[in-house]
């Protein structure tokens, strides 16, 4: 099982996946599989995963068998584990608990793919789908705090398997990201009573430069301090909290967009790339300030020492210029 | 001239290095060098980088010529340059101001060398000499507010030049990380009476499972809750808040156990690293708190979604563990 241990003084949580610190010789994270066996996610190979516990399937055959267009799957190597206990043990320096949660992998499609970009609309479509009804299931269970949502594409941003998957991951805690975007969204609903990200839309509408496309419900741009080359982030014009309560118009209009986005990035600097999906703390009693939305975050340049060591970054690529290329991408 | 921006909420700002911007096709970043060319860091190819501004070289020899041992100039590509104006402009979602501060390269070795753990005690004493000189020169001017000291090796770490080097950066803030960290270790030190960091060293002595060397100067051992598999932190026994207060003796030392931390690390462990100085932020007036330390961080694991979104970390190898076999790495 594994642990969830604090930094000595920053809210950082680090889990250690102690099943195999005992073998600390062998240095390849525990996701690591095998190159020569065949690859888990395919059709056909259902018996490599841990049982589906969701899926999209044709109505006549059994799960775990073929005939699925998007399974979900416990993760094999879960960095937290459901069945964990929830024990919390602290003193002035040292704090931790067991390693409880819930670590899902969302299998895109039954055939071999290693772009996303290259999915039609309905598979979007379906993945998006699968991530509301897990996140709906998911967050039923009340110790959890947070559900984060987020892929890995490309050996450079932390994919260990190459068939497209996305992974979900739930938290008896607010992560440190989310913790402080929330104190900062709530400190200036107080000042202004208008959520910050209400807020953001509207003035990157009227400037134009960052943005990328828009429609009638959501808003995809180049954020004006952005971590990494074409960093793009899809917003919901409608003030919601939570991605879980997107209505089936909206899921079909964010699946255009994001397959619309993914595409623009493929054709203007192909590279691997993260996406997460921020959604609101589920115990929030208030829900005025937060705005969920997805950051598409690729990995051209490296994260060094500078970023290590003071939380900020280098950006080579300008986001109205990265906007720009965007926008000529896809005529 | 690079720009200063900051998030809209979070205290994260970004350099925007915008003399690339205007080619955005052109994604490498603008610190890649021409891989047909000769190395600018070897004793012979002075002519490459911009002028000296400190050198350990012999006697006889001229400033930008060969006969030097440690060799500092400008960064050629600098995320900041001290010419730059001091313009900071703000409303209530933009923040940003002029790419303002100093950046330069610590060339470790006039031979070309692409593992620091192969250089002798003496460059590792002359390599920590010239980072407490250009430190004690560079906070001089009262615009800098921090000085980061980093090294990036191997690629996966963030390098674009594999001779070993390193990376001095003055801003007119205190990054979120150093800002964080003082937050935390002020209020462990209000509420004790005791810098935070002098209790983390006796309790790590009382335990020693995560301890892997000490003399009476310094403690090598692994944090508690590290990000990456073998993080290795160094701490002054002696409460000091800036590195660059060390003594000649402490300095010796220190050298020794740095080279050794490396040494252990690229026999347990060759891998890609950053090591980063943590030194308090210059304009404090109180600095009974804060304790210098140096973190290397082995970037044997990638940074993927989970870590972009929360802020958090999973770590395949308890530190326990790793501390054992680093000990063990060197008879």
């Amino acid at each position: 099982m594994s642990e969830l241990r604090k930094d000595f003084v920053i809210d950082r949580w680090v889990i250690i996946a102690a099943e195999r610190s005992d073998r600390p010789h062998d240095i390849a994270p525990a996701t690591q599989p095998d190159p020569t066996e065949p690859c888990p996610f395919c059709a056909g190979h259902e018996a490599m995963t841990p049982p589906e516990v969701f899926a999209y399937r044709d109505r006549s055959t059994a799960p775990n068998m073929p005939g699925w267009r998007i399974r979900v799957v416990p993760n094999k190597y879960p960095a937290l584990a459901s069945a964990a206990g929830f024990s919390h043990r602290a003193d002035s320096m040292y704090e931790f608990m067991d390693g409880v949660g819930v670590h899902e992998v969302i299998i895109e499609t039954p055939r071999h793919c290693p772009n996303m970009a290259e999915l039609s609309d309905r598979q979007f479509e379906d993945v998006l789908r699968a991530y509301r009804q897990r996140m709906v299931d998911v967050q039923k269970d009340p110790r959890w705090q947070s559900i984060l949502i987020y892929k890995n594409q490309g050996s450079a941003a932390g994919a260990t398997l190459e068939h497209v998957h996305s992974q979900l991951l739930a938290m008896p805690m607010v992560p440190r990201e989310v913790a402080e975007e929330l104190r900062a969204a709530k400190a200036h609903y107080t000042a202004k009573r208008k959520c910050l990200y209400c807020g953001i839309i509207e003035s990157e509408r009227a400037d134009r430069r960052r943005i990328v496309a828009e429609d009638d419900a959501f808003i995809v741009f180049c954020p004006f301090a952005p971590r990494f080359p074409f960093e793009t982030w899809l917003l919901p014009k409608r003030h919601s909290p939570f991605f879980h309560t997107v209505t089936e118009d909206e899921l079909r209009q964010f699946a255009g967009l994001l397959r619309q986005s993914l595409r623009r990035l493929d054709s203007a600097a192909a590279a691997p790339f993260n996406y997460v999906i921020h959604s609101g703390p589920l115990k929030e009693s208030d829900h005025e300030h937060f705005h969920w939305r997805l950051e598409i975050l690729p990995r051209i340049s490296k994260i060094a020492g500078f970023e290590l060591s003071s939380g900020y970054y280098i950006n080579t690529v300008a986001p109205e210029a990265a906007a720009r290329n965007l926008r000529d991408a896809l005529p």
